[in-house]
């Protein structure tokens, strides 16, 4: 159930049912020489809307801006601050709880959004006891790190999968949008690891804005088993969630 | 072409031909008893959608959220304050700015991001003007407010058009998701009008959500013409502006 | 009744006898060259000074410095940032709100304010709701949108009223300050008109500060009739507002 | 020569004899039961009309609002929190210093706003360093803590010129507005003194407002007193910070 | 009783006993040729550690950086904008209240905090009226403005103490860290004194970053009689605040 | 070397030799029934200055106050916001920065501070870009996340080492401060584990303030091997930076 497919009332007999919702969380930023600049807020849409498919939840619009700092040195890279990415999600939660939502699951797609996000939860968490409410319990689920998901994608391409534009992002973004799947060159085939800090030395160290992956071997099939996957396990993570 | 879609090599290649983006912003805000959650969003990403199809222009993600305190005392709606607002739309330009886009095209389907927005209009070209660098331009387009199309809703609803909730934003929105057209009976046919003030005042003169519109007149059929009229006339607007 | 000019016990008692006072709110930035740097802030504080000769209301000190970010091309302009102004507005509300008061009247003469402050007024709204308090209720008034002023300006200049440093408020001004009425010789006669973004394409456009305005023909005599107009349309206003 | 009821090319004419501007900074609040709630506003307003008669200086609008929390428990009083003082004095000094001003000199009738303008300076002055400018030069002058001043007062009433609400300040507001004079009886003559913390203990331990004042002993009379000197030795100290 | 050096059930039962706490204060910033740069810390810590020998009272970690804008022309001094030292303070103001604190005594060795500090005190006061709850008790104490130690200084130093890296301060840090004095040569042997405005201008006229004083004439000796001094002085101070 | 034990011609000398910093943070919260509630801050500090004792490195004053909001439970605990603590990062780093250092190494103490901090970087680094300057390098080094000492704790403790109030941390606390080490009785031996999200849901999880640990299991000795163990693998990974 889309909520921006949902009318108010709707959402208002929803809520007889469940106080819980998932909101996926990505972010527009670059992912290589054939990764999309969407993958990040592709994924976690995609997956919620196959968790909507097996159970009864509401599914928000996708926040698709988020904290990209060091991803600012190639073409059409958009970064929130941390500080408006925090403001964003206090004000996102604020909204919902006020309509009764209890349990709110940011299913996310970006690595820099952790500290972000994290960070605000503390500060709803501490606004909610300085007024001595009950503040909603929030979760930020990320799904490339889910346990089975790192798995399939270690067995299916070893350390290539990488870090940044990794193989299985890439193809579960392709699996989404067939329709963009892009071609191209990368030299080398696995891309370098390593640290970086700030923008320019990410380009510096990474030119070609993978890190340590081989997207180049991402597939629509691959894609399609990482989404399976993806909206079995996560769906149990959720389930979990909304029970504690 | 849509950013989410591209990859940071095909931006950079866009870049060599156009400096100029847009950036569909809409809300998520009840719209009465058969309107979309989503309708101010999908208005606008539909529309440029379209803009792309006969213009070599570049999409970036839709800001889904909007300025909606007014809503929240229907379920559903999400609000973020007019300071959060303002931040996003800074940082969000700022991005876009530093890879060389010059033409801002923020193609709007809510009247209250209005305020906010050209509220970080200002602050944007104050921070420009103080780093003594040449800010981009910015363009807020209300695509409902075009002559044309109020035109066209006049003349198809009369005064059952209506100021919130509207036939002509329904039936765009309808026309982009026949799958999530709604029934809904209504009472008052046409709604009531006047000013409100805050949520709860709202919510008390505007029971059902609607303001002085009919939107169970809305058809996908209808949806159609104001979609084509839209796409024309905002594209018209759009490279008017890119001229500037 | 000026609140600067009453004393504490003074306000007690006229709380007893209304909860509504007008708050003037202007601008400090060039109006042509011959219009005055204070005209924003003078033509409410003028109005409003008339509507306290009418009504038992009090009237809050002027706020003189305004969101003038597209003047700053011109010396003496002063500008707060909207996001300053949205704090400064929310302050004085909150600050009101906490002696009783419940219907604020901003009596506006400036454009560039009317973003910010009506994000204010959404801020303050959303803070009384989730505070689960009732908010005062606040109105921006912009004396010069007032249908019967806009139309003694039409019948008095045509289009020579313009849109910037108009014939109108300069006369107004003058009527208010008749020891500062300014000779200056313009060309040509009637000023450019068009659109602009910032400061620097403001002043690029509109060299002498003017837009589509002849503020030559200003005189105290119309100065007085505007106002006249501007006392007694206001004064319903706020009447009719008050009774809300 | 008054700000508001310049042009802006007089402002540009004045730029090239002086860099420098005295800005009036006040406060809407009680000043026990005779005084006028303007009465910080009204006192550096007035002098500095005064040092303009006598110089070529430049005087901005008043700010009238300032941080007055402690008198928040009387009616009427308004309060900026001191980080939005902060904020509009840096946006104050921000447009001024863009035009050229290089000395900006606060002429203070309010304690209350000393501690956040002297940190608005500090956030200036660190501001303008970081970006490798030259700051404006600031100063916050308090009339009544002028020595010459504070002698006058200690002559004229001894210890009953006290501390808030004291004769002094009402006498020179009621010079600056003889139609505003007011009568009230006080009991004790003599206001309490001692510390306070917050607006409620303010209130608790002086609850007509005055601290250790018998403001029913100014008159017109010794406002003049007070005026003449301020003037005089105000205008000494500005010509000192000028030359700085 | 250090609260570093404690259990939570330990400050449990100390709340049993008082509701008072000692947070030193200070500043990282040059102290002129031979003055510790932690100076403004290391003294007020020295002190609360001394009153707490004598009293049954809970010292919170100090407060290390302060504001210290205008010393930032010399090397290792470190700042923070008063905006942030005004949210550090209101963050530490409330985390203390939740628990029960009601007398919070800030033990300042600073001048530069007094500003924010006394801000923040105000915004504290604010947010608590604001939510109707009783506020917090809050004293900024200078140590180096108590009257007995200005008196001991001047009758050691005479015009040498000066007015920053002073005598006494300086004397007192060595009682503190006696490993750490240092010796260096000052020319000439007492500062210049004067006002300042920024970071440039502070070092242009003090270019050894001294004001008006000899700090080689300290010792740990006499930083000793100042040890003693203010720890009696300033626990006098304390236990009459906590009276209030 | 300590900072605040220097004097600024020292720093002077030694930004010849070194531009790199350790800057010590932690927190100020409860660590169970027997650990300090300066735990967080004395473990970064003590190491650092072990590190100090093998190389010629400043260390910054420490840090004591971090984001402790899940410990409001407990009495003691003190809280920055994220924003602040972010706030607070900035402006530290921007302040040593303008001195000349180029490798901040923030060695930290709490977990809790992870997420704010390293916003603060992303902002830090995304400022700096947009000036067009190199942004300093910064890190932070959580010590008890190294391999080496929770290889060690592991050794020593098995699972008893737990999650919050660890055995290690306690230990390596009392090493620093035997004179406070305490006795207090636990129940049950190991503290029971698991996900919390609020300050009540943590008390409400973990009664005494433990997550999963046997902190009275802490002595002194095994503080020294911790000690000793983490001055020499930090000291390694500082090198490791400082050559980036």
């Amino acid at each position: 159930m889309q909520l921006a497919l949902s009318t108010w009332p709707e959402v208002e007999r929803y809520l007889q049912r469940s106080t819980a919702i998932i909101i996926p969380i990505g972010s527009t930023e670059q992912h290589g020489p054939n990764g999309l600049i969407g993958t990040d807020s592709i994924c976690p849409t995609t997956i919620a809307a196959g968790i909507a498919e097996k159970e009864d939840v509401l599914i928000a619009p996708t926040i698709s801006y988020g904290m990209s700092q060091h991803h600012m040195g190639f073409a059409g890279s958009v970064t929130l601050r941390p500080s408006t990415l925090i403001q964003l999600i206090i004000d996102i939660v604020g909204s919902l709880e006020k309509h009764g939502f209890t349990h709110l699951y940011f299913l996310n797609g970006h690595g820099g959004n952790i500290a972000p996000v994290t960070s605000a939860f503390s500060e709803i968490y501490a606004d909610f006891t300085n007024d001595g409410k009950q503040a909603p319990r929030c979760r930020l689920a990320n799904w490339w790190r889910d346990a089975a998901i790192a798995k399939l994608a270690k067995a299916l391409y070893g350390d290539a999968e990488g870090h940044h534009a990794t193989v299985s992002e890439v193809a579960l973004s392709y699996y989404a949008h067939p329709e963009a799947v892009k071609q191209a060159a990368m030299n080398p085939a696995v891309a370098a690891t390593g640290e970086f800090y700030d923008a320019a030395d990410f380009r510096r160290k990474f030119p070609d804005g993978r890190i340590g992956s081989s997207p180049q071997l991402a597939t629509v099939a691959d894609g399609e088993r990482f989404y399976q996957l993806a909206v079995e396990t996560l769906r149990e993570d959720f389930l979990t969630f909304i029970k504690s």
